[in-house]
C-alpha cells in the first residue's frame, strides 16, 4: 500500500492524457544525448554581509511597541482551551476566547527561545542550522496543483508528490523540504499524512517538515521521524528533526490545529515557524508598517504560547506580508511591498534574536521573465534581509498555488548563485593577481597564463539552465527558452536520482507502522 | 535630412518585410482596445540603505595598494601623446606609450573629483544628481541590433533608433540616455553622431550622453546640447549637460578616441564615465579580487588623467568586471561573480568618494526567465552595491549585443519596482495603524474600513507588465507571456508618447547646426 502508483513521468507525455503540452523525453531538444547533470556538492551557506534595515532602531522600536499594544489592547483569539489556560496561567487576560497579553510576560517568553539550533536529518550530512548567519534553502511546499510541460497542469497527487521529492533530493541546492511539494490530493485525508510522510522519508534523506492538522497527526510524524532517524524519544527531544508551519489566522487568530501544533511541537523541542499570512489591504492593514505591526503581534503571541509549552524549545520568526492588487483583489508576491516588509521582518527577528523565515514567491501563471525576475526580487529581499530559512525556495508557482518541476529546477539554479554569492570574497595575494597582471601586461590577454589554467574549472558559478550561447548557436540549437531548457532537464536529473539507502530494519518498522496506523483508519475525518 | 524616414513601427508588421514574427497591432492580444498606459510621475531616487559591503576595510585597502602596484611598476599604456604629456607634466614616469603612475599623485587628483554633481537635461524637470545616495537610471547604450516582437531581429537604424528614443522618452522610469539605444547603422559614420544626437536632443528632452570617438565628434555633440539648451559656453562649462563612456582597452590602455574624450569633455567640466570593461579570464585575472585589482588600476589612470586636465571636473567611477564562460567563452552577465563584482566597485568607488556608475545587464537570448532574473540579479547587485548610475538599465538583451522594444518595458517595470523599494517605509501613528487593527479586530477583514479607503489607490506598485491574474482568467485571456504582454504595450506606449517642445528658434540652430557640419563632411572617415 506503501508502494509507488503508476502513471506519467513528468516530461515524459502520459499514455491516454490529453495533448497540448508538448513531449519530452530524455534526449534534449538539441539533439544531445542527455548525459548526468552534474550537481554541485552540499554545501551550507552563511552570510558574509550585514542584512538590510529597512527602518531606523527608533522606528523599529515603535512597530515593536504598537505590536505590543495590540497584544495588551485587543489580544487574539486563541482557538484552542488548553492554549489559553496555558496562557492564562502565565498572567494572559482570557474572555471567552480572547487572549490579551501583558507586554512584560511576552518579551520573558520570547527571550527563552534560542537564536539557533540544529535541524537535524535522517543522513547527518544534510544536518543544517538555523539562525545565526546561515542560511538553509527549502522546497516548495503545499501547492494544490502541479504541471509539468509535457503534461500540463494537473491537481496534485501521490505519483507528482513522489517525483518532486525525488527531484528535491536529487538538486543538491535544496537543503531541507518545507512539506509536501505538492498536497497528494488522491490520498484520503485520513491517512495523507502517513503515506506522504513516509515518502520524504524514504524516497530522501534531507530534513523533513510536518503539517500542523491536529495533535495525532503531529504525534505520527514525529514517531516516523523518530523511527527514520533510528533515535531514542529521548534522544529526539535532545536533537530537533522535524518543522511545521504555524500560520496564524490572520487577523489576530490562532486556529485549533495551529495551537495544538505548538503545544505537540514545541514540548517535543522541535521547531515551530511562526508564519502570519498578513496580505496587507485584505487580512492587515494596507500599510507596510501597519501590516507588520500586525504580524508581529500574531507572531509574538504565538512564539510566546511555545515558550510557555517549553522554554527554549527551538521557533523561527516568520515573514510573509504581501500586498494584494487593489484591482483584482489577487496577492501579490515579489512586489516592492514584499521585499520591504521582508526586511523589515528580518529586522525583528534580530531584533528578538530569532532565526528568521523568508520565502522565494511568485505570482506568475508561466515561466516567463515574470516568474523569473519576482522570484528574484522574493530571494534578494530574503537575502538581504537576514533571512535564515528561504521557504518554498524551489518549484513555486501562481503565488503557491502550483507546483512546477521546471520552475524547481530554474529555482535551484537561481538558489545555487545564491549560495555563490554567499561565499566570501578571497583577497590574497593570489588572487590580487598582481604578478599575473603585470606578465600579461597592457594589451596581452589571461585564456593561456598559468594563473587561469590553475582556476579556470572552478572558478565561476556553472548554471544548468542560463544559456550564455551567442544568438546564432542558440537559434541554431532551436531557440530554447529558459522553460524549455529546464524541461529537457527534469527527466535528466529524475534518471539521475539514488533513492538514498535506508536500512531494512529501519524500513520495514516504518512499513509496519504506517499499516498498523492505516488500519486503525489514520485519523478520522467526516469527510 | 534630420527627418524621420519611413518604415516600420515595432510591434506592425512591416510592408514588405519577410515574415515571421507575429503582427500586433494597437489593439491588445485579450481583444480590449488599448488605453493610454498610465506612467508614474517622475520622480528622483534617493538610497535610504548602507550599501552592502563586499569585503573588509582591510580586504578593500589590499585590492587599493595592490592597484597602486600595478599603476607604479607594470603602467598603463596610453595611446594619445597630449594626454602622455599631460601626466608626465604631473610626474608620471613615460616610456614610449607606457605611463607608471607615483600613487601619491594619482591619490592627489583623484582626491579632487567632486562626490556628486548636477547632470543638466534641456528639460530641467530631467536634472539629476548623480553621487552621494542619488540614483539615476538610464535606457540601453550602443547595441549593434534591434528586435521587436513583430518584426524580429534585425541591424540597428535609425528608424528603430528614434522609436527607442521615443520610448526611453515616455517611460518615466528611464531618467537619462545611456548612448545610443541601438547603433543606426544606416547612418554614415562621418555624420551619425550629428543626426543621432539631433534625434537625441529634439524626440526627447532628457539628458544625453556623446560616444568619445574623437575630439571632433565630442565638440559638435556638445555645442549641439548648449544649442538644445539655450545656454552659453561659459554656463555649459558650469553646468554639467553631457555624460561620455570612457572605457578602457583592459587590460591596462587607454586607446587614443578615449583620451581625446577625457581631454574634450573634463575640460568643458562634463561627465567622463570611466568603466574598464574588465572580464575575468579573458582580459582581466581570473579570480574577482585580481579582475577588480585590474579595474581599478584603470579607473584611478584614466580618472588622475581627467583631473590633471581639470581639477574638479565631474566623474564617474563605472564597474564593469563580470566572468566568461569558461566552457564557450563567451561573456556572462547577472551571474554571483558580475553581483560581487559590483558591489566591490562600489565600495571602492565610495572609498574615492566618487559616484559609482554599475549596470542592468543579462546574457539570455530571449525574453525568458533567464532575462527576467539575470536583469534581476544585476539590479540587486546595482542597488545593493551602491550604484548612482545604473546604465542599461532597459532595453538590454544578449549581453549587449542588442537592443529589445519589449525588454524596455519590461525593465521598466523592473525599475519603478526598484524605484518603489527606494520610497522609504512611512512609520507613524497613522501607517502603524494600531486603531484600525482594533476597529477590524480578530477575524475581520481590512477591504472596506477607512484606513483603506483613504489609501488604497497608491498605496502599493502598480506594474505594466506583470500578471496577477488567476491561472483561469490568465488562460482565458490567452496565456500571454511577460513577452507578449510587453509587446501588446509596446505600440501603446509609443502612441501615447508625445515630442517634448522645442521653440522654434533653437530647432532652426541646431538644423542649421547639423545642415552644417555634414556640409563639412562631418568627421572625415577613410571607410
Amino acid at each position: 500500500m506503501v508502494s509507488e502508483p503508476s502513471g506519467a513521468a513528468p516530461g515524459r507525455r502520459a499514455p491516454g492524457r490529453r495533448s497540448g503540452g508538448r513531449a519530452v523525453s530524455l534526449r534534449r531538444s538539441n539533439g544531445e544525448r542527455s548525459a548526468a547533470v552534474e550537481q554541485p556538492p552540499i554545501a551550507r551557506h552563511r552570510r558574509w554581509f550585514e542584512p538590510t534595515r529597512a527602518v531606523t532602531d527608533d522606528e523599529l522600536e515603535a512597530i515593536h511597541l504598537a505590536s505590543l499594544t495590540v497584544l495588551a489592547e485587543t489580544g487574539i483569539d486563541v482557538l484552542n482551551s488548553q492554549a489559553r489556560r496555558l496562557l492564562a496561567d502565565q498572567g494572559a487576560v482570557v474572555t471567552g476566547d480572547r487572549v490579551r497579553f501583558d507586554p512584560e510576560m511576552v518579551l520573558d517568553f520570547v527571550a527563552a527561545a534560542p537564536e539557533q539550533f540544529v535541524l537535524h536529518a535522517r543522513n547527518p550530512e544534510h544536518d543544517v542550522v538555523v539562525g545565526g548567519d546561515h542560511v538553509v534553502f527549502s522546497a516548495v511546499a503545499s501547492p494544490p496543483n502541479v504541471s509539468d510541460v509535457g503534461n500540463g497542469r494537473r491537481a496534485g497527487n501521490r505519483h507528482d508528490f513522489q517525483n518532486l521529492v525525488r527531484l528535491s533530493q536529487h538538486l543538491s541546492a535544496i537543503q531541507i523540504h518545507g512539506g509536501y511539494p505538492v498536497e497528494p490530493a488522491d490520498l484520503h485525508p485520513s491517512i495523507r499524512h502517513l503515506l506522504a510522510t513516509y515518502d520524504l522519508l524514504t524516497l530522501s534523506d534531507k530534513a523533513v517538515n510536518a503539517y500542523s492538522l491536529g495533535s495525532q497527526r503531529n504525534r505520527d510524524c514525529l514517531e516516523m521521524t523518530r523511527i527514520a532517524r533510528r533515535v531514542s524519544d529521548e534522544q529526539l527531544d535532545r536533537e530537533t528533526s522535524i518543522t511545521t508551519i504555524i500560520n496564524t489566522s490572520s487577523p489576530l487568530r490562532l486556529d485549533d490545529p495551529m495551537a495544538q501544533g505548538i503545544i505537540e511541537y514545541a514540548g517535543r523541542n522541535q521547531a515551530c515557524i511562526i508564519t502570519p499570512f498578513t496580505l496587507a489591504g485584505a487580512m492587515a492593514p494596507i500599510t507596510i508598517a501597519g501590516a507588520v505591526t500586525q504580524q508581529n503581534a500574531e507572531a509574538l503571541a504565538a512564539i510566546a504560547l511555545g515558550q510557555v509549552v517549553r522554554r527554549g524549545a527551538p521557533v523561527v520568526y516568520g515573514g510573509f506580508t504581501s500586498n494584494v492588487d487593489m484591482r483584482s483583489g489577487s496577492p501579490a508576491f515579489g512586489t516592492p511591498e514584499f521585499i520591504r516588509s521582508a526586511m523589515l521582518g528580518g529586522q525583528l527577528a534580530r531584533r528578538y534574536r530569532l532565526p528568521y523565515r523568508s520565502s522565494n514567491v511568485n505570482a506568475a501563471n508561466a515561466i516567463d521573465a515574470q516568474a523569473g525576475y519576482e522570484s528574484a526580487f522574493s530571494l534578494w529581499g530574503a537575502l538581504m534581509g537576514g533571512a535564515n530559512l528561504v521557504f518554498h525556495g524551489a518549484g513555486w508557482m501562481e503565488g503557491g498555488l502550483r507546483a512546477s518541476f521546471e520552475k524547481m529546477v530554474l529555482d535551484a539554479d537561481l538558489l545555487q548563485m545564491m549560495a555563490s554569492f554567499l561565499q566570501p570574497l578571497v583577497v590574497d595575494d593570489a588572487t590580487l593577481a598582481v604578478e599575473t597582471i603585470a606578465e600579461v601586461g597592457p594589451g596581452g590577454h589571461f585564456f593561456g597564463v598559468q594563473h587561469t589554467q590553475d582556476r579556470y574549472r572552478n572558478a565561476f558559478f556553472t548554471p544548468m539552465v542560463s544559456d550564455w550561447r551567442n544568438f546564432e548557436s542558440w537559434q541554431e540549437a532551436g531557440s530554447p527558452t529558459a522553460e524549455a531548457r529546464a524541461a529537457d532537464l527534469v527527466p535528466a536529473l529524475l534518471a539521475d536520482y539514488r533513492r538514498p539507502p535506508m536500512a531494512p530494519e529501519v524500513l520495514a518498522e516504518l512499513d509496519a507502522f504506517v499499516a498498523h496506523r492505516i488500519e486503525e483508519g489514520g485519523v478520522p475525518t467526516d469527510y
